[in-house]
């Protein structure tokens, strides 16, 4: 997190019932939009991302209605046990780890279950590293005039998104990613669309009723239950941050950071889990047979003191997962990079030495 | 909030499925037993008080089910509305504003619905500044064998809780109050009974699953979903604090403030609106008719500086509500009453000056 960012969560705590507080909610719901590419109202929540997730879901959908999700990772697996858990009907759409869907597939479990109210997905799959095609699915929603529901946790201030433009009803994501914040604070956007199905909802809801947040939050400025207070000062200082450094270059950054990644695992002999789709706010590297790359995480995080994440489920033991998101620049891509290739070696892997932060060091040198 | 827990909480954040995350998030939970008078598991959640509220309701009851519950204020009612939203039969127990319910009452009540499985109540009712018996209703709930499910925001931490001895099966907080944190995490612990009810329960649920919860922080020492990284830190250092202080002396800390802030509004001329059963936590002083508290809060808070409540609903522009909660001292009551006096004077009540601020001096000589 930028210390601009710690330092402003570090200021005495105001009271959430008071106009100094309303004025920095308004700012940081304002600065929000450019984000999501919406003119519509962002709502927050005290929440993680799986509670913003969670709101989208028992909000726009209610009990026995039909949905289609894309399950292409631990993320999109989510959205249907979700489904599951608040009496929906889901049908899943299975991707391949590391393959981003294919909107023909979307359209493909409409028509088998013409039925279905909506479509969840997310923008980007963080246990996968790879990306799925909104603009191309929302295509398909409107088409089939179902409602489009997008997770954007590992997307939202890490390369453009156009809510508006493609077409998403609910778009949802948290602060402790691009964003720079600690978790614990959700974030909600509702389509016209979004909006009259939420009004007609009928899930049994209480703490994440949106309509309830909406009303408090757009009408009187404050929210409905107790809002947590730091964080939102400190989205109020990212989003400045961001701002000023202009959202261009914001995702400008992420791509080399990304691309000088990808190009490091690939001089190294390591393979891409989404070669096609790639996510840019994190890089998934897959290590070759016997390389054991939980060693390889712990070693970088308890002993170099560089955190970069494992695989998840079917993927553990097999993946290295580099994040790239918010706070960083390219030039700490040859430390990741560094340290990646150290933990390889520490694992047995043979490779050239340096191979990885060249590369990093190349993508650079073509981006200045 | 104490430097301590902001600088804490200022610290470079670290990823919540880590070693040293688990380290601190057990200490946390740890710690939060003696707040609680309990032996069992505190589960920590990333959302406000208003959410782990919500987690005791849709965890210990399933739709259909009746129970009792005690509406002595705005958070009672709170109880109310969010039975009825997971469709549950909500039996009001109607209590005088400033009033403590009377176990009698909860009695009738269970009599009345013999079908009731719970009881739900506020050992603080921090609108009304009012404490409710808790030991005693716990009497009646094992009696009459219902669950106890209580909400203990502004009692934890500033008096003794004895959640097992008083026979409490879901005992909830939040972290903004006498944690001396901001806000947005919430604590629940079950008894046994509350464990077996949660068990069977089928109510659907997904991010405030507390069986999920459990699981995760008890047998694998993390969290089902992101957690709210910095204010666990934060509350860890918080409880290092209250436990390094001890907490009789915390606790007689809270108690010598809330009398001197009640001996102040009499010397004042003002009424208690809770004089039989007054909160530890939290005073609410009266204004004689034609004095509209809201002018005083208002200029209390932008004026000099000093943040104080008015009242909510019912009592909106006739309360003043002195919150003396967590990193205060008894002399903070000196600044607080003092400030009182002047936006009294500056509403145009009269009285004698200084009197607020002589009686505050007085109970500080008596306890030291």
């Amino acid at each position: 997190m930028p210390p601009e960012v710690l330092l402003e969560m570090a200021q005495p705590i105001i009271h959430h019932r008071t106009p100094q507080f309303s004025a920095t909610l308004d700012q940081a719901r304002e600065r929000m939009k450019p984000l999501f590419g919406t003119r519509q109202e962002v709502i927050l929540i005290a929440s993680s991302g799986t509670g913003a997730m969670e709101a989208s879901v028992i909000n726009l959908l209610s009990p026995g209605d039909h949905a289609v999700f894309v399950n292409g990772g631990k993320f999109g697996e989510r959205w249907g046990k979700m489904l599951t858990a608040f009496g929906m009907v889901a049908h899943e759409v299975k991707v391949e780890w590391g393959r981003a869907v294919r909107p023909e597939q979307i359209e493909d479990a409409l028509k088998a279950h013409p039925e279905s109210k909506a479509v969840f997905v997310q923008a980007s799959e963080t246990s996968t590293c790879a990306i799925h095609p909104v603009a191309q699915i929302g295509e398909v929603a409107r088409r089939r005039d179902v409602l489009l529901v997008v997770d954007g946790i590992t997307s939202v201030g890490v390369f453009e998104q156009k809510m508006d433009e493609w077409g998403v009803d609910a778009f949802v994501t948290g602060s402790q990613k691009a964003l720079m914040l600690p978790p614990g604070l959700g974030m909600v956007a509702l389509s016209d669309r979004g909006l009259e199905a939420a009004k007609k909802n009928r899930t049994p809801k209480f703490y994440l009723d949106l309509m309830k947040e909406l009303k408090a939050q757009r009408d009187e400025h404050t929210t409905a239950f107790t809002p947590a207070v730091s964080l939102i000062f400190g989205l109020n200082k990212s989003l400045e941050l961001l701002l000023n450094e202009t959202l261009p270059r914001v995702f400008a950054r992420h791509q080399v950071m990304a691309e000088a990644t990808r190009e490091a695992g690939i001089a190294l002999g390591l393979k891409l889990i989404a070669p096609d789709s790639p996510a840019p706010g994190v890089t998934g590297l897959i290590a070759p047979e016997g390389i054991d790359t939980g060693k390889i995480v712990k070693y970088m995080r308890d002993t170099l003191g560089v955190a970069v994440q494992g695989g998840q489920d079917q993927m553990k033991g097999r993946l290295v997962r580099i994040g790239h998101m918010g706070n960083l620049t390219p030039f700490d891509m040859l430390i990741a990079v560094s340290a990646l290739e150290a933990g390889l070696r520490f694992a047995g892997y043979e490779f050239a030495s340096g191979a990885g932060v060249t590369a990093v060091q190349a993508r650079i040198a073509r981006s200045i």
